[in-house]
């Protein structure tokens, strides 16, 4: 759809970096300033819910989200992870995979909660650091899925 | 865990309504007063992570995550729905499976967002009425998913 942002599929390098693209689907480290090594599984067409897709490309995209998740915990040893597929603002599925930990600016509200704390700045950069890795741990990941 | 509430196993009637449970998982339609339709999906054992379950287990979950998203769909006709499986406060797993309207307390923002606006008082009422069809309709294409 062409008012759509994730149809146009372009990444400016404020927002994220590219970390793999396959036929349905892509995936890109988030950049977000508070939750680092925040993840999004994108599908490539635009499709608003998960039940428009069918039943293997479901569960090709939920496959790739695990494998986010299972990196996700492998990387950063998270508190716990979150997983979600809202589209509330842009009607194009798409996963969020977000590593929480306990001193986390929204913890334990979910992502989208009010601000409840600030994370300690060296504590922050230490996992930005740590979330580098990312990449390279779930294109490996993707690779041996084949 | 003898601490954790979904493992406890006991909805109080003003907290929602068991649709269908399995051996490994059941149905609520959660009594949410702003969300009519709200359903949980919970895992009955007590398990953090979706990446704890074994593939089997996770496409099961997930199979009944989405029959659930198909019925909402089908009788709230909600705008969007949203999937979210948090855990942050209660970290044993439960999928939140959401139908959202634009007139929703917290449309476009996700269910934990703030409060952005009041829904009509008739239109909630109409959309709790609705909402009962839900059990029906879930436990019917359970039964023919076997």
């Amino acid at each position: 759809m062409s008012n759509c942002v994730l149809c146009k599929d372009e990444l400016k390098p404020e927002e994220g970096q590219l970390i793999w693209r396959g036929d349905d689907c892509r995936i890109i480290l988030v950049n977000d300033p508070d939750l680092p090594g925040f993840c999004r599984v994108i599908w490539n067409r635009h499709v608003a819910e998960m039940t428009d897709l069918t039943y293997g490309e479901r569960e090709h995209l939920m496959n790739l989200v695990f494998v986010v998740e299972e990196a996700i915990r492998h990387v950063m040893r998270p508190e716990k992870v979150n997983i979600a597929a809202l589209g509330n603002m842009v009607p194009h599925i798409h996963w969020h995979v977000i590593p929480r930990f306990k001193d986390d600016a929204f913890y334990p509200g979910s992502a989208w909660s009010s601000r409840a704390q600030e994370t300690p700045a060296a504590v922050l950069a230490a996992r930005k650091q740590k979330a580098m890795e990312l990449p390279g741990v779930i294109k490996a990941a993707i690779s041996s899925l084949a």
